[in-house]
């Protein structure tokens, strides 16, 4: 058992015999039942560094959205010298540690693709260095050149038609959650010595390419977690041991995080459940009377303003799929523990606070773990916080904490991974609605023409007809699984050979569980779409060739997001077929098949790329969000709209069902107080019918249109929305996507 | 079927159907009885290039054995101009191609391990550009580096102490012979196109880490097969289509070799057997009256010429265990057909003769494919050149084609392997010598004193115990073996991994046969010193911690290396055993194991490493090379030294067993007829009786210890003599390894 005097004043053994943050939390965290009237405001140094950083936004704006991009150095951790917000106001820097040299400078990050790496640099009018081009073309493979080089024709067939899309084959795959509260529990040389006592546990006699593999991913590691010792020497601090008080603690862990952002520019870069272990530190010091609340929220409010500092290198495409330019750097708040006691400490609010103390933002992406157990006051402040700022998610921590435990993080925009314990190979999305047609069409892809799926027999009625859909559809479904999982096994077997993450994997178990993210994109019209067929009639407007090009439903047929059995039925018939054939399939890395209903705003170029649909949905239109309803389904109200979303089980989507409203503040109430009650009864309810996940906007249409016609406006600069798994400010949509937003369903009443 | 008219006059269907070179040549050679009557002179041209490579190789000398090398381009296949022997003579050359800009000049290859490419350039005083070094240290990770990031401590200390030695983990492993003939045959367009085929034959549903591996491999070698295109056209070649006459079809074949040794360097780097394949060429030629013998030979010189120029950049380690400089491009000739036609061309006897038309030469490393059934011309003549160049081996085909086929290569210095269907993973040696030793003292390094094996009980008796001694050696043989599987699966799966012989590969079947190849040093010790226990008695020497230091055998005992079956039972036994225990572990891609009786010149170094034996070696002397019998040990002439070899059976040691002689001319008789009579009948009888290699010198001690003392004298510039496996110039080696050969045993009588 190890013993430092860092420790002193922590309770439990379990975390001292090995690395078990989970353990030191649950004996050491305190609950808070209070209410927020602890908080405090900003310091003079807050207010100092987040104007700094707002100027920053905005001359970042102000040159199309990327204020400057590195094009001569590779990023790596040791890679620049310190850099700050602001040199001249570092002193005022509680937590230090930016990506490049400078603030909001976008690194160069060529291991995933450098084509993609120089696509970014060129679409805001950079060069990268031809030198860096030659070594990662000529001496060094890149992730995306891997993947290309072994897809089968089928695969990138499939890929082109956009029936499988927004693979993780163009960029990071993102999604891993190193446990970056590690470092400061245990310091880096603890953690060097685990890992070289696991490369040692791990021989023996008639080892395989697959132990060696994993033999190398563990000495990787170990570079990675020597390199985060050196990088914490840039800016002055020796990492090697325990973080010894809150700051240190705040600072320690944030390296970690750093260590992420500077070497992979994954999808979701998330932060992890970080809010009660630091509370832990918190509260230890001002025990000791070495640390006020105003300094306490200080800490946290720099962490966070460095938090919305992160920033990758996109291009054109990348941000159609992934608008507003978000990194998922993802944190929890709340949540309860396995022996039924709160989770929330005043850390918790100080974290939801800074949305208060620096306005809205979209990142860091605050997700409130829910549950009707939570204290009250905290449920209030919750709600109180979207009310004013559109900014926080809510998942159902009821329905995860059996699956998960409760120490799981969230690694993208809903879905959990136990910190520290897990990792997740995400996979973008098949869109089932387009194997529909698919399935009509005999395979043949009805914007392209071209023959993508198998050549089965095409449906040649002038209706369709129920039983000969389904009977089609099932073999396309089954078609599509399969060279869905095919294509994700190489990606993610590339990019563990050429964009390993072992900055993030050193911070996590190396006997590490992984799940394979599936995703589901067009859910709600292929099941609306089955409901005309079944209960209404849909007659097929072909063209020349005999192809159906669109559809014309007759009479009225149910819908889902309406609380009506008829429609959630077909939906979670549709959910459990399509999660039942991954299962069939080999997965790579033996890990466990989920899937999702969620589609962050790339529901927008899906709906492009997908014809007309039984439902009535006209090509080209977006696909209407992860699991909510269609634009114009839900007749009845928003809880009819929740409730149909209730239906769906779980643990049939273990990657998360993404549900986003909007809600016009008049129909929660007259004032402030009844809208917080009247929002939180709502949560309640929908989560305790076992519902997974909950976007929360409070504004009406008229905002999001004024926005769009006035951009200017100085109220609009932080105006924070909720898209589906995520946040972003309402001005960096694109017209398309704003449009989008705006011909959402917003429910004036309930 | 394809047609070319590139193969109008030439006979068969099956080769026209797919990739098969053999089947070509079977349906188009013309076996050759006559004598070497018709054989030419060197051309003009060739005596001027063979006088300006001369030149070179003299400057050459006189730098210390290295004329140039590279500092700031990586080789590759395209990554120089053309180059010629000498720019102004290059209308002389009939095969152009050389690695570098520069003859002689050695490339810059840092795949196989950045640290020795420099070390290799610093050992010569020359210092490569940092931004290389950068690139593989930073960027790209080479094989070497890989190997050492996973290696166990144990395997790390027993390559240390040298009970596994001489591994390539710090080198490439070589040992692949692409079928350069293919491109020849069919050009390079239609060997892309078969790639193509096989790349579309792999996909199926579920594809695995090791599909994957393989998909990759297949688009590198495509894009190999395209860049050896582009290295043609520097040279003013456009090789998309098959050679039209002999000159291209010399060309394009050598092209194939060069792409080989432009990107590995690869300790053997063997060209294959070439022979009678471009004998048909050659003769269609002839018969069209567009060649003649002199412009054949002219041909077939200038080849070799290019493989005599064959370089790479060594460190002194590497020089340790590869004394000479050689590449071991090796090359066969003769040989039977399973038709039992002999395979034997004019062809053949022109490759000979290139020993003649431009003196002696270690490289390329001829061997002749001998059978009693050869023609006897040609054996005389193949006698005959022995006799005056002791520059050539010989390996019994008639063991080899029974297993391999009548297409095999040799890929190293006489291991066969099925050309272009077959590759070996080349694994060094275990010494088994220092393995006895082991077994006496519990694991400790008689050297070192470290514990490098487990703990097991040590002998402690004042004299060895036969029966003792053998349980002890059984229990640590099981240890050594399988802990040199896994060794070297590690090593070949990195070696896959960062330095993959895609060019050599590309011109391979992609469905290919592997053997693992491992290897026995110090055979013939651990025969007798199992003798002197088992027939005399030995008494062990020990130092103040009990480790047995020294041996004093008592009395006579039997010798390997006599025919007497006391000795030669035993190695026998030691050979099936050490087998029988390999082939008990899991071999890397499912290779089959073989092993070797083989030390090339390591025998030096290795013996070097090893302590005192029970046989009456002392510690530090050189060890036996290869199978032979321990200098002194044989002392009944050599044909009974022959016989004793003949008794190891071929089939348990498919890797080859190497045997080098060096007789007294006087003992071969009194006139040339005599000495080439006589050793074409010590040929037939032994390798009739199964035995599977031989080199032959032919020269006294004399001759050598006056090299030794002179080597500036003319006549000995080009004195090259057979060492274990592969020829040298005498005067290219150390003084401490001239010493050794002179003390290796030369037969006075017979």
């Amino acid at each position: 058992m190890k013993e430092w005097t860092q420790w002193d004043g922590f309770k439990g053994r379990l975390w001292k015999y090995g690395v078990d943050v989970r353990d030191f939390i649950q004996e050491n965290y305190t609950p808070y039942e209070g209410d927020e009237s602890f908080l405090s405001d900003p310091t003079e140094a807050t207010n100092k560094l987040w104007g700094e950083l707002q100027k920053l936004q905005k001359a970042e704006r102000e040159k199309n959205g990327v204020l400057d991009m590195e094009t001569e150095v590779v990023s790596s951790l040791t890679a620049y010298g310190p850099g700050y917000i602001n040199e001249e106001l570092k002193e005022l820097e509680k937590v230090v540690g930016i990506q490049t040299d400078k603030p909001l400078k976008r690194a160069f990050m060529p291991y995933g693709g450098i084509n993609l790496a120089v696509k970014a640099c060129e679409t805001y009018g950079y060069k990268p260095n031809e030198k860096m081009v030659e070594i990662f073309t000529k001496y060094h493979k890149t992730h995306n050149q891997g993947v290309f080089d072994i897809y089968t024709p089928e695969m990138k067939k499939a890929r082109h038609n956009k029936i499988i899309t927004g693979l993780p084959d163009t960029y990071g795959r993102g999604r891993i959650v190193g446990d970056y509260r590690r470092i400061a529990l245990y310091g880096i040389d603890e953690l060097i010595e685990c890992k070289k006592a696991d490369f040692i546990e791990g021989e023996r006699h008639g080892m395989k390419g697959t132990d060696f593999r994993l033999r190398e991913e563990i000495a990787d590691q170990i570079k990675a977690l020597k390199e985060m010792k050196e990088m914490a020497a840039i800016y002055g601090f020796d990492i090697s041991e325990p973080a010894q008080n809150a700051r240190e603690a705040v600072q320690w862990l944030y390296f970690g995080y750093l260590a992420a952002i500077k070497t992979q520019n994954g999808a979701a870069m998330s932060v992890g459940r970080i809010s009660t272990f630091l509370d832990i530190y918190i509260k230890r010091d001002m025990e000791k009377g070495i640390l006020t609340e105003d300094e306490a929220q200080e800490l946290i409010d720099h962490m966070v303003m460095k938090f919305r500092m992160v920033k990758f290198a996109r291009h054109t495409a990348y941000n159609e799929l992934f608008s507003g330019d978000p990194v998922w750097a993802t944190l929890e708040v709340g949540g309860l523990g396995q022996d039924g006691r709160s989770m929330v400490t005043k850390n918790d609010f100080r974290f939801l606070h800074t949305l208060e103390n620096m306005g809205p933002s979209p990142e860091p992406n605050l997700t409130v773990l829910y549950s009707e157990r939570l204290p009250e006051t905290f449920k209030k402040y919750a709600a109180y916080i979207s009310v004013e700022t559109s900014s926080i998610q809510y998942e159902n921590d009821d329905v995860m904490r059996p699956v998960w435990g409760d120490d799981y993080s969230i690694c993208c925009c809903v879905s959990a991974t136990q910190t520290g314990k897990e990792i997740q190979f995400f996979g973008a999305r098949a869109n089932l609605a387009k194997c529909l047609l698919y399935a009509i069409n005999g395979g043949v892809d009805e914007k392209t023409k071209e023959q993508v799926a198998p050549a089965y027999r095409p449906i040649t009625g002038e209706y369709l007809d129920y039983d000969e859909l389904m009977e089609r559809y099932d073999v396309m479904l089954e078609w599509l699984s399969k060279l869905y999982v095919d294509t994700l096994n190489m990606i993610h077997y590339m990019h563990d050979k050429y964009y390993y993450e072992s900055a993030e994997m050193a911070l996590i178990d190396t006997n590490v569980r992984r799940t394979f993210a599936t995703g589901i994109a067009g859910f709600s019209h292929v099941v609306d779409s089955l409901c005309a067929v079944k209960y209404g009639k849909v007659k097929v407007i072909r063209d020349e060739q005999g192809i159906a090009v669109d559809y014309i439903p007759e009479g009225e047929f149910p819908r889902y997001g309406n609380d009506d059995d008829k429609a959630d039925d077909i939906a979670v018939w549709l959910l459990k077929t399509f999660m039942s054939k991954l299962k069939k399939c080999h997965t790579y890395r033996d890990s466990e098949p989920t899937t999702s209903i969620l589609t962050i705003t790339s529901n927008v170029v899906y709906g492009k790329a997908t014809g007309s649909l039984p439902d009535g949905r006209k090509a080209g239109e977006p696909l209407a969000p992860g699991a909510n309803p269609s634009y114009g389904a839900e007749q009845s109200g928003l809880l009819a709209s929740l409730n149909s979303l209730t239906k769906l089980p779980y643990e049939e989507a273990l990657d998360g069902i993404s549900n986003t409203q909007t809600i016009n503040p008049g129909a929660l109430g007259h004032t402030e107080e009844e809208r917080i009650n009247k929002l939180t009864t709502i949560m309640d309810g929908y989560f305790s019918q076992g519902a997974h996940h909950l976007n929360v906007n409070v504004f009406g249409v008229e905002k999001l249109k004024d926005a769009m016609e006035n951009p200017q406006k100085e109220e609009y600069a932080n105006f924070t929305i909720r898209v589906s798994g995520y946040a972003v400010k309402f001005i960096d949509l694109t017209k398309e996507q704003q449009l989008d937003v705006i011909a959402r369903t917003c429910h004036n009443t309930l």
